[in-house]
């Protein structure tokens, strides 16, 4: 029931990610008179969910630890419960982020080895694809927390993206080893005397959009304003080019001429192929989709989702966090040694 | 001497800055053997400049504290000199940034009431140009240290942007009052209390590009990473542009056809028009240019050292932090009353 759109959007969505994976079945939490109505036309969706009713829903505005005291019986609650108890394989929600954030938490629980969990998400890059996290869910990290984020982005980064020896960076000002808040450098020097990981030391900000490593390890605070800044730019770029084209009738019949080449563009960079934040290192699959996504976004949620439950992706976290290695830093390892 | 492509970038660069600024000139600090060559082709430059000759330059990879030590005979170093003693009005640098910010925050000395000078440059936004710091010289700031580069960056914004009530806000994770470092909350609520700024409370990464407010205000860390996320994500936007247009030969034709307005766009996210990050909060105008640019770009840093020393900027500065109410956060105020 949550987001900019909901429900129509979410049913629309599920229906176009049931034509993709014709296999999956969908939980649908919410409003039953809402959700029945808009059904009737979705014919793929139609043969494979099943409603369960409430008609609380968690606000936009909702504070989290609000959401938790008195939202246990909205529809976001009622599907992390159904990941809890293991009737879902997986949650998307497109609702209140801090909501879904704190209930996933507390419902789900972390894995063992795991002190916070983080917000993950994979962007374009001149490469291909990356991924990035903590991109809000912790705004002051330790270095600790930082080499856990690493470890499970690049579990993440192998899993769902398919790389095979996935290259991790730690995002800072400067890649002199001498620059950059101490959490930051304290976690280079743990990554770099274990974890076997393909580390590959300090990036910077226009690492990110240039693909430098497949995963960009930050706290939250930089994540969200990073992720966000580039967004911001990206809507800037797409703004003046469609400006561009309008300042003359020449520039108009070049733009009818290159629109198949400009749709590719737009293609490539539509922020709805990359929707799906990830709600890492909680014992259970949950996804947030954009707010404001519509139902081809929210469909790319829905295939992130499928993805890390197919893929076993808890059960690999699991085992990750379950050697030495991963779970503690060296140093710690050494001191109980 | 610094920069890629000094001293003869330099040289061009200052060629064009003359020919803007007719009254200006220039002193010239650097090799005699390397300077007197290539400004034989500058008319413009030839006529306006002294030559102080000296063998010295910092590397790009001399660390702050040694070249304040042994870098006293320095190119740069000379250069910050001359504005000390006044014989300078400003001084443009393409060479090592820590170097540069250590060397002038030594040798210019911090202004009266400011505890921290920052790093500061103007963008493109879709309302027109902002301004943002700290850009990397304070990697963690505490909340007065963000007060007073909100008043030293609206200063900015009034005097080199020409906007006359300009507004401010801080760079944060979220707009509601809950979120955030306790340092950004605590500076959002001394800038609330006082100040008389026009302050627009909480802004996030996607509002810096959409010119939600005039001046972006955040710690070095933050504003580094956002600084450089928003030129990677134009640098991949560009990229996909170009490949777009070589996919068809209608799309060719198409682009030859759009160039000229394709070309206004690229003009107007070129960066070498927003070349200049300008150190602000010391006794003198020390502007530094980005390393890697041409004689365009490293002009448009002179105009903005032209343009703070003809507005008397260090002047106006000292006198915003004669008054306790920027000097001193309303807080402290009351304990000292």
């Amino acid at each position: 029931m949550g987001g900019d759109n909901a429900p129509r959007m979410v049913l629309r969505g599920a229906n176009i990610a049931r034509k993709r994976y014709p296999d999956a079945e969908f939980m649908l939490f919410g409003d039953e008179a809402k959700l029945r109505p808009p059904m009737r036309r979705l014919p793929f969706l139609r043969k494979a969910c099943s409603i369960y009713h409430t008609d609380e829903v968690i606000a936009d505005d909702t504070k989290p630890s609000q959401a938790l005291r008195s939202g246990r019986h909205s529809s976001m609650r009622k599907a992390i419960d159904a990941v809890r108890k293991g009737e879902a394989q997986g949650l998307v929600s497109a609702g209140n982020t801090g909501a879904l954030m704190a209930m996933s938490k507390v419902v789900l629980k972390a894995l063992p080895g795991i002190d916070r969990p983080a917000m993950a998400s994979f962007f374009p890059t001149l490469k291909g694809e990356s991924v990035m996290l903590d991109l809000g869910a912790n705004i002051e990290c330790s270095a600790k927390n930082l080499v856990q984020f690493a470890v499970m982005g690049e579990l993440f980064a192998r899993t769902v993206l398919g790389r095979l020896q996935p290259t991790v960076g730690l995002l800072n000002v400067g890649s002199e080893e001498i620059k950059g808040i101490d959490s930051v450098k304290e976690a280079a020097s743990l990554l770099r005397s274990g974890h076997g990981m393909n580390f590959q030391g300090f990036i910077e900000g226009d690492d990110i959009a240039a693909g430098t490593v497949d995963v960009v390890v930050t706290d939250g605070f930089s994540g969200n304003i990073a992720l966000k800044a580039a967004e911001g730019t990206a809507r800037l770029y797409s703004e003046f080019l469609r400006q561009a084209f309008k300042t003359s009738v020449v520039a108009g019949i070049g733009y009818l001429l290159s629109r198949r080449a400009l749709n590719k563009l737009r293609k490539r960079v539509d922020p709805r192929r990359y929707n799906g934040a990830v709600f890492l290192g909680v014992n259970g699959v949950s996804v947030k989709s954009h707010g404001g996504s519509d139902a081809f976004g929210f469909a790319t949620a829905i295939g992130v989702a499928v993805d890390m439950a197919r893929n076993g992706f808890v059960d690999n976290m699991k085992r990750e966090f379950e050697t030495p290695a991963a779970a503690e830093p060296p140093k710690a390892r050494a001191a109980a040694g």
